[in-house]
């Protein structure tokens, strides 16, 4: 593809993109497929000779589009949103064309030093105090593993990293976390070294936050038994129900212990960019670490997960590798993310958020916020008085837990109840939700804050879900 | 920025990418910045308030461009190439825009069957045995931390994840790596728990390829005290030189000690889509797993590493987690590659790839890996006749290692010459290039293989070195 191509191209993927948003509501948010469509579709071996454009754009159009999801659709109401914005999509363009590598400051001045910015524009709008210090991950579950990494060597000194589980405080380190918290946090601790059997799942209270109370007895058992309390991963924000844990209290319990606290605000992270949201973060000035999600509820594109750490001499303690071919002649002075982080090589992600916060500008982020949040409320509030309809989950940010259970229907019918009123909306194909386990019983998860969904869309989920459920009360 | 005006900026950043690319010759390709130049023309926090587009790009063209390096400028023959191509950054633009996750097969059916089905097409290209699978991680870096992770679980069953460092064997394990393996299997074996320390460093022979006689004493010497050796990391294509380690050789020692052999051919592995090159790949079927880089020398954009691995259940079994949340109606019979790596969210990547590989070909890669290889041949060829000029290791792919040390210059006085010459080229700015030390001795790497590159930009680069070391011999 000579460069005249491509300018034609790209000028038609213009249009195309534009008008995939404008018309994206007429689509099924999911298809209708099985496993295997695609690949039975598709040849076995890569084309020996080069293919014209157009046609690849045709097998795009008739066979891949047929079997994509559209996160940006406005009934995509799923997880948790996954929010692409027009500017963030130019900025992915020019990143994608400039292609460069930000592994050091010297391959990436400009790119190292707009992501400098840019992460402190974020961390001064949701709060953060100064001396915190923002780097770009890929997903909140890498920037959880590098907090347990980080906090594994703090706790051994740097021996684990030298000397693996031979060094002599490895095996006697532990890590906690609620009940509630996401799987990427027994994942990590899997990785990281702790084993997922010294990761302490501590219990919630009645609204799903983590118990301090629980957590101080935990640590002080171990402390007992002789293990060492390295790391305590608090939600802001869990996956079930965005319940809050007490990062307050949690930081005074690291504190005593010396444990490193990490905050994982992934969803709600954003929400603190409000002054009536702030509280989501209370407490996190006191954390070692804490990671949120622009790509999610902040219109960033995926991905974009910043983490911010108190220290950053931990990350280039833990991560931190200068062999002769990557030696720059300002290394004392400038940020080499490569020693930030598990990957060598990043992408330019700074742009598209830079693009982001200006474009929308820190009001506008609000608005999407409030917007949000709003809709979630009277989506809860309207559940409440429905009968037979329970809220079974505080809904004070996008994300509503709803579960149908009428007087009298016993509990296992209710979860297959809600199992099936669930599958029947996604089967129509305009609303896409999850659900969840959630006190042991099944939830149906809605999942508000998609930039396209607008009322009428919460307003039509709720009639589909009503509906599913009629005649069974 | 509403969709119409999206519509437009796209167009013109259509035009802009089309510029940029046949323009970028006129460019430096490096800038004259030093570090804080961007910090300090930009304000401490965030716009309140929206601001239009074209005021952001004003911004960006007159304070950021001016920052940037050029790594498809002509003259980009730093590092490795970290190459775009026209319609990897089409495929960029459109997955940008439809911004599915691809996490889960539910939560994008066609992008994960598109993945099975290019990554298929890559593993035939390469030469690598049926039974082989692969999927698409960030780097080569993140890769060679999956497998490191991978060997631990299989060397204890799975007790260094559920245990931790308290596990029975965790202390025992012990991995291996040439001399010249790359700095991120240093720091995987920190990572993974290995320890640091208990990375073995095997010397090299006179190509800088890993002596197989010295790994077998090696391991056998683990072995007798009581140590268990677990994991080899062979490189095909080394970052200094491109050497290439006996991976034959070396796969007989990991089966005879049950260890697991990965392979980095990060750089390397593209050239085994050339018949005549599919050597660089001798002995990796026998292999446990392999990474290689698309986005370095296959003119897919960054980040797409490929990762290889001959028996999946490894991946699942160390990175799987399937939460309430996340459950999908087919999960026994589908690929979720959320639990093939450490990220839970994943772009659309493999959209790049198809573009890619159809919009060229085969052919066309291979085309493109030749002219490189020739461009190197001919600089080595070059380089050897001219008295002073020491081309210091074997040019059998796209580097060329070079130092000028006339007879009777001493060593250290050459070191300080070649560093010179080095700065001289990179600060005319028409030029890039690295150097590193090989065999204890500064040396001048140039690193072909950007698609832009053509030979009178390889004459250019020469005659620049030599007149950068003129009147010195």
């Amino acid at each position: 593809m000579n460069n005249a191509e491509f300018r034609t191209h790209a000028h038609a993927l213009a249009d195309w993109m534009a008008d995939y948003l404008e018309s994206i509501e007429a689509r099924r948010v999911t298809p209708a497929v099985a496993p295997g469509d695609l690949r039975r579709a598709l040849p076995a071996e890569a084309p020996e000779g080069a293919e014209p454009f157009d046609a690849i754009w045709r097998d795009f159009e008739s066979l891949v589009m047929p079997g994509m999801t559209h996160w940006q659709h406005p009934g995509w109401m799923a997880y948790f949103p996954g929010n692409a914005s027009p500017p963030a999509v130019l900025g992915e363009m020019v990143a994608a064309v400039l292609a460069t590598n930000v592994m050091s400051w010297q391959t990436a001045p400009a790119a190292t030093e707009l992501e400098q910015v840019t992460l402190d524009w974020l961390r001064r709008l949701v709060g953060l105090p100064d001396g915190f210090t923002g780097v770009i991950q890929d997903t909140a579950s890498t920037s959880t593993l590098v907090a347990l990494l980080s906090a594994r060597e703090r706790a051994t000194g740097g021996a684990f990293g030298r000397e693996g589980a031979a060094a002599g405080e490895a095996p006697r380190l532990v890590a906690y976390a609620s009940a509630e918290a996401h799987s990427s946090v027994p994942k990590a601790a899997r990785l990281a070294g702790f084993g997922e059997d010294r990761l302490r799942r501590v219990p919630v209270d009645h609204r799903f936050a983590l118990r301090a109370d629980e957590l101080g007895r935990m640590m002080d058992a171990d402390r007992a038994a002789g293990l060492i309390p390295a790391c305590v991963v608090a939600t802001a924000g869990t996956t079930n129900s965005t319940a809050v844990d007490p990062v307050a209290a949690v930081a005074e319990l690291c504190e005593r212990h010396g444990a490193w606290l990490h905050v994982d605000a992934a969803y709600a992270g954003t929400a603190a960019i409000c002054p009536e949201f702030r509280w989501v973060l209370d407490g996190c000035g006191r954390a070692d670490s804490l990671v949120f999600n622009p790509h999610k509820w902040m219109l960033v594109n995926f991905d974009c997960s910043t983490y911010f750490v108190r220290d950053v001499r931990h990350l280039t303690a833990t991560f931190g590798t200068t062999p002769a071919y990557l030696r720059g002649a300002y290394d004392e002075e400038v940020a080499n993310y490569r020693d930030w982080g598990i990957p060598l090589g990043r992408r330019f992600r700074a742009l598209k958020l830079w693009f982001v916060l200006r474009s929308h500008g820190a009001e506008g982020i609000r608005e999407h916020v409030r917007r949000t949040i709003g809709q979630a409320r009277r989506l809860a509030a309207g559940a409440a008085a429905e009968p037979g309809w329970h809220v079974v989950a505080p809904a004070e940010l996008g994300l509503v837990c709803l579960r149908f259970q009428p007087d009298g229907m016993d509990d296992a019918a209710a979860d297959e109840l809600n199992r099936r009123a669930l599958a029947a909306v996604n089967a129509a194909g305009r609303y896409h939700l999850t659900g969840t386990i959630l006190g042991g019983r099944q939830v149906i998860r809605v999942a508000l804050g998609g930039r396209l969904t607008e009322e009428r869309h919460v307003e039509g989920v709720w009639g589909e879900l009503r509906g599913a459920v009629s005649g069974e009360r």
